[in-house]
This record gives C-alpha cells, sequence and structure tokens, in this order.
C-alpha cells in the first residue's frame, strides 16, 4: 500500500482521525496530541546541523498544535542515534529547547536509544477550549493563509546548492504557535501545511466537504523562493506542491475578516466553494492538480 | 558517552525530569506525557507477532503512566516500517487496540513513514491530581511490588528456543494500569520495573535519597522463569537483573500495608533503609549490583 491509502487504512480504526491532532476531553476543556517522525534519510538533507534538527524535530509538532488553534503545553521527544556524541547532542538540545522558548512552552524530556540512522519522534500537547478541526469549512467563507509559502522548497534549494547557511535559518520555520490561538476564534477550519499547498486545500475539502477557489497572483511566495526558481513553472511547483511550508491555511467568515486581521497577520487567498479546488490563474481557472510532497 | 551518561547529561537540561513521565500542570490537575522508543533488532526479538508488537509497542508507555499513579488517557504511535502490508498493518493495530482496550484508554491515532528497519515510538497521556514521583521513599517504610518478576526473561528464553506462541504471550503483558490507580494513594515513591529491580532500586534510591534492604526470599518469581532457569544463578539473574518486567516497584508506609492490600494485590519485598542497596539472601547479606539491561 502507498502511505496515503495506508493512512486512509488506519483512520477507520481511529475514531476521531483526520485533523492535525488527536483531541481528548478533559473535564470543561481538551487535550491535543500529536506525533511525528523525523529520519535522516528522508527529511534531513545534507548540510543540515544538529540545532537545526533539535528545532525542527519539536517544530514540526508544534505546528500541528497551533493548527487546533491549541496553546502549546510542551513537547518530548524521542531520539535514536548512531552515536551519542556530547557536542552533537549538546547542540541539538539547545535547538529543541530554543524552538520550545519560542513558542513558550517546555520540553520535557524523552527517551534515547542507539540505532544506526538518525531518527527524531516529537510528541506535542496542547489544550484548547474549543479545538480548530479541519471540517467547518463552508461555502462562501474566505481562504486565508499566515506567513508565505515555500519556504521549506527555498531551504531545500540552498541545501543543493550547499549555501547551508541560508538554508538552515530557513529549514529553522517558527511555528504558528501565537497565530493558531490568535485566530481560533474566527477560523472555521484550519490545518498546517505540512504536504503543499495542494494537498492542504484538499485535505481541509474533504473533511469539510467542501471546495476551493485559489487566486494565483494572491499567494504570499516568499521572495528567496521566488530568487531561487528557475523558471515560473518550477516557481509554482515550489509554491503550490513542494510543501513542508507549516503555515496555517483555515477558512473564516468574510463578516469577520476586519477583527481576524486584527488578531494575527495573514493573506486572504481565496473562497471556499461547494465542490473542487481551483486555481484562478491569469485569465485562466484550472483544476489544481492533488499531489504533494509524500513523506 | 553511554546510554546512561547522556540520560544524566540530558537531564540536567529538563527541568523535571527522573520520573517515568513527564508532569504538566493544568488547572487543578495534572497531566503525565511519556513516550518510548522500539526498534526490530533491539527491543523485538525472532518469532515476535505483528499483535505482540503492536500490543507492546503501546504497553511500555501505558506502563509508565501506571507508574504515576495516574489514569491512562490515550496514546499515539509513530511507525517506520519497510513496507506496509496490509495483515502485517491490521494485526499490528489489533495489538495497539486490544492493549488500549486493556487498559480502558483510546488509541489516538500517529503517524507513519517508510523505513528500514521497523521503529516504533508510542507516547502516552495520562491525568493525576497527585503524581506519585519516584522521590518519596522514607527509611522505615515498606517496599514491594506488584505480580511476577522474570516475565521478559522467560520470554526472552522461549524465543530462543522457538516456543513461539508461549513466548508471545508473556512478552504482552498487561500494564499495571488499575494497580497504579489503586495504589497511588497509599505509594510514596513508584517506578515502573523497565530495566530490571536492580536497577529499578537504585533509580527510586537515587531519587528518593534512600537505600534499601530487600530480600530475595520474598521475591514473587513466575513459574515459567523457574521453569527456564538452568541453574540457580541463572534464576537470580533474571529475577535481579533481566529487566523490562514492567511491574510497579513502590514503598509504602508500615500502618496503610492493610488498606493498600485491599485496594490492589502486591507483594512486600523489603524496607526502605538509610542508604545502599542490599539483598538479604540465606543467611548472608550482600550489596545488589547497580546493573541491568540497557537498550
Amino acid at each position: 500500500m502507498r502511505e496515503r491509502e495506508v493512512l486512509r487504512f488506519l483512520a477507520q480504526r481511529v475514531p476521531n482521525a483526520g485533523d492535525d491532532c488527536a483531541v481528548i476531553p478533559l473535564g470543561r476543556t481538551h487535550l491535543v496530541l500529536t506525533t511525528d517522525m523525523l529520519w535522516r534519510q528522508a527529511d534531513l538533507p545534507e548540510g543540515v546541523t544538529a540545532y537545526t534538527i533539535g528545532w525542527r524535530a519539536v517544530a514540526v509538532s508544534f505546528s500541528d498544535v497551533a493548527a487546533m488553534g491549541a496553546k502549546p503545553l510542551g513537547v518530548v521527544l524521542a531520539l535514536g542515534a548512531p552515536g551519542f556524541e556530547r557536542d552533537f547532542l549538546d547542540q541539538l538540545l539547545q535547538g529543541v529547547l530554543d524552538c520550545c522558548q519560542s513558542v513558550g512552552a517546555p520540553y520535557l524530556g524523552g527517551d534515547l536509544s542507539q540505532h544506526e540512522e538518525l531518527t527524531l519522534v516529537s510528541s506535542a500537547l496542547g489544550e484548547a477550549k474549543d479545538p480548530v478541526r479541519r471540517s467547518g469549512a463552508k461555502p462562501g467563507e474566505l481562504v486565508c493563509v499566515t506567513g508565505q509559502l515555500g519556504r521549506t522548497a527555498a531551504a531545500l534549494r540552498l541545501f543543493e546548492q550547499k549555501e547551508y547557511e541560508q538554508a538552515n535559518r530557513l529549514f529553522r520555520f517558527v511555528p504558528r504557535a501565537a497565530e493558531g490561538l490568535a485566530l481560533a476564534p474566527y477560523a472555521t477550519s484550519m490545518i498546517d501545511i505540512s504536504d503543499g499547498l495542494a494537498r492542504s486545500l484538499y485535505q481541509l475539502g474533504e473533511s469539510s466537504r467542501a471546495g476551493f477557489r485559489v487566486r494565483y497572483r494572491d499567494l504570499p511566495v516568499l521572495s528567496e523562493t521566488e530568487e531561487l526558481a528557475q523558471s515560473e513553472r518550477e516557481l509554482r511547483e515550489m509554491a503550490l506542491f513542494t510543501g513542508e511550508d507549516f503555515e496555517l491555511l483555515f477558512t473564516l467568515s468574510p463578516s469577520l475578516l476586519r477583527e481576524a486581521e486584527n488578531a494575527a497577520p495573514f493573506t486572504v487567498i481565496g473562497e471556499v466553494i461547494k465542490e473542487g479546488v481551483w486555481l484562478e490563474d491569469g485569465e485562466k481557472t484550472v483544476h489544481l492538480e492533488d499531489r504533494g510532497y509524500e513523506h
């Protein structure tokens, strides 16, 4: 089975699958819990530093917590490494701690074991009175995105070019924890972009039983990405499909736009429609392909 | 660095390291969170079934939650596997679900990625008004253990002998969730035995700044372990050092013994003393070595 099929198969066995985190009711509130696995070979390009590895390992989980509109409570990290060199561990842990500080949540410890390939699994916990699901988008609402697209695509290109310093900087994205919390009262649905904008639109659409019309000219693309793309075609690929942007994609009622804009910065990129995912591209409106980054 | 040194090094950077779970205050209660990593090569012997792998992957984390005297709220699982065969996944997931049912907590989903070696990381969440730490043991108290010792040692021997059915059965220990909850009001300190009784006594002693005197004749050893051991010496090794028994080791005041015995079954194996870990062995009292199972 391919990854997506397997996930669908597994989802049938889990009661509330399909959101960025699992949701657990507790008293008058809800806990959210997520787990993410990173491997050296698949997820960490040549030139990535121990500090960046640590940062990113926990950032991906905090991003899932943010996508639920939840307050991050902390993170644990399971680490498998071929050896335990003090410098490497020290820098990795510093990355973990600094990323935790960037979202204001503690690092809570973890597990450690020796293993051939570097493997990191972070599990982050959060709390939200009313977690934002993927399922609330309704036709007529606006679809919006925080920050800028193409960040990881640009970083990967820079790693290839051995521009390691800039590559590492871009690879260490700051999880949208504050934005997730600030937008939670307005967002009707939310997801973090971990498999590309296109795939994330489809995921939001599937859960909400809705579609989207997005304007290419309104997509906020990172300036580094625009500079690095060698053609217009490649730029589109990087902005729409490469994935792992870890920005928040969400929907809201047009009547709340002004209020939401005061809560956090974001860009309106299109509208929720009844079905299908469409891209307004100059004078044409084309069907956006359902493909993205498979881990 | 060796695993234990590294753990000590990492612990210096984590505020409340040293318990089976991290503790997070939330309102009037506490959440506990733990993460555990299993690898095919290091942790899963030849002959282990997919069902047992799934069961055990989550059982180890639920055991940590139990050791805090916490109510299990659920578990997530990150799975890295070389391929995704439907039968294998189906049986693995059934093991996960059945183990969850055994402790009355839901399986909450997870992450999935392709990888050469089978890797499982479970993260379990629990809740306790007053989590039981490792640090509360005081001289004069009793030291006690749930269930029986030598279970995983017996299972590993049976795997070697290719007695796979019995081996798998023993390998699928039921986490002491109910016992942990029932004993929490009485226990002054608690830990699950994941690196052998000896190592766990030392861990409890370090955190509590206390020692123990344990009577060998009072140790509850599993009958299968007694049968499988080929010498008295080997039996001691299996009961004291092999580790991964996943029983609860805890201390309590003698005045609460009767009440605690009504709450859950366990065996008194010795007393808390000021320092050192000693074994009364027939007519001799010997110093118990500080060694155990390193993962």
